[in-house]
């Protein structure tokens, strides 16, 4: 039966996943503006760059100076992705960075060899290594990403049994090495999710792991993601990765074969939350102007619904 | 507890309510060729066109040559909108519209008068003259839609009670009449509802009226389109009024105050069903096209997302 969360938590990721894919470079202090922006409506977490090959994401290559630029409002987190130890090394060197632990793992052999070009068996060698050097670092494990959780554009369907052989791996490691067990994300990383297979996928961690708190990283690449966030929060789920006005899907991209689509809308996602009642600490008309801002910068028309027609609170003055 | 349908009934709307509003008349063979790629994917019900004042929506002057150009698919019903008997009348001078009995009523006084011009009691009193004009040209009453039934931008939130009120008016005629009851769709003509709102709403004209088939037509102005969708499949309802790409919705216009906004995407929510194992009698690779071939004729890109990254069948054929 529906078990709606009290309050839900956003991380923006639209600053790093929005304008990582973007083909040209947006000014320094505009991509700044936005994060703040971002930050001054309420949400509490925000990935403001990546510390990654420039060579690959050149639009990322000045995440330090973003860093630096921010005016941190206090209580927000301001979080960096970094792929490999030498990205984490140069995110330590940022003091602005609020570092946190976060490895992915992968369900899909197929895309992990394609997005981080190693042997999902590798991947999760890698997951020890990285809770050393965090230990090394004093940063906690906080999150384990599954990645490819519901489908797989390289390899189709992806089974359960592979979604629960990494939650499997990761909690025996965590309790072989005596720590908290981090948070679980389910990565729907090429947008094969439908309300279903969400329950099924938080019904069947949950079933094994009670004490797991659980995460959804989602893609609206083909409509579903309103509705498979409405079937997670009757779940009780509470964490979301999300993206200001939709940043990081394109609508010029190319039909088909496009992996990247923007993740769910952060400010659309945070109406569905108001109006079920639940709690999100976030200032849904101050998040429409970011998201205006975000579409301002880009210079196109984002795909977020609820900037365009603004939020319900002026019409519901006239009902008293 | 969860009652999905078996099979669900699509009426697209695009054709009518989505090039209604462009500020350009798109030429009349590519329009065609749209409602015939829409047909040939297999959607049962496509209204094609509207007879209204052409001074006022001179996009739908040419419905009557729209209409006689269609190469009509047999099973396919071709419908026309009109607002009042003038336009019915133009309507049955055209031999290849679809007729079909479908009044409009209001739970909202603000956008009866806004968008009807009359008190939404005149409203009510035409419904009995729609009754008698459609008897004389025996053409059933299939549908009454209760307009605003989930808010109003010029009067705020809509009580449940002012919803009843014109359901109840419809079923006393009926029955007063000996007419068999026509469905009633409930319609978010602004883009107020929620998953919430959505079952409260469906409960309620079903506690009270067992008999009553219920259809909703929904605006996705606030990004909650799909997740209202999946909240009323779980209750059982098959008829949805939909928009091919989402057509009808401007990401170009400006902030708030606009009160259109494209209807649910057709082929967004056929994904949606078929992945809930809903028939629709669609073949969604064929609809796709035809969204691109709506949005080719727009010139712009349209909100519709499985039209961008593509259904997940060719995906699927890897995992065998």
């Amino acid at each position: 039966m529906p078990d709606l969360p009290k309050s839900v938590i956003f991380h923006d990721h639209g600053p790093r996943e929005g304008f990582q894919i973007e083909d040209r470079h947006h000014p320094l202090p505009r991509r700044v503006a936005l994060i703040e922006a971002i930050a001054a409506a309420g949400v509490p977490r925000i990935q403001a760059g990546s510390f990654v090959n420039p060579k690959l994401v050149p639009n990322m290559a000045d995440s330090a100076e973003v860093f630096a630029a921010i005016k941190k409002r206090p209580g927000t987190r301001y979080t960096a992705l970094a792929l490999n130890p030498w990205g984490f090394e140069q995110a330590l060197q940022v003091p602005q960075v609020d570092h946190y632990g976060s490895v992915v793992l992968y369900a899909s052999n197929g895309f992990c060899l394609s997005n981080n070009n190693c042997t999902k068996q590798e991947a999760r060698r890698r997951l020890r290594q990285w809770t050393e050097l965090y230990d090394k670092h004093d940063v906690a494990l906080e999150q384990v990403y599954v990645l490819s959780a519901f489908g797989c554009n390289f390899e189709g369907d992806v089974p359960l049994a592979d979604v629960m052989e990494e939650v499997r791996h990761t909690v025996d490691l965590c309790r072989e090495q005596g720590r908290a067990l981090p948070r679980i994300d389910l990565d729907d990383s090429m947008g094969w999710a439908d309300p279903h297979s969400i329950r099924q996928r938080v019904d069947a961690v949950r079933e094994a792991y009670p004490e797991l708190e659980i995460g959804l990283h989602l893609h609206d690449n083909r409509g579903l993601g309103g509705a498979c966030v409405f079937a997670a929060l009757e779940m009780g789920v509470r964490h979301f990765d999300s993206s200001i006005g939709g940043l990081g899907g394109c609508p010029f991209a190319p039909h088909k074969n496009r992996i990247a689509a923007g993740n769910i809308c952060t400010e659309d996602m945070v109406h569905l939350c108001h109006e079920l009642g639940i709690e999100t600490g976030i200032d849904l008309d101050a998040l429409i102007e970011a998201a205006l801002l975000a579409e301002d910068i880009v210079g196109r028309p984002l795909m977020g619904r609820v900037m365009h027609s603004g939020s319900l609170a002026e019409y519901r003055t006239l009902s008293g």
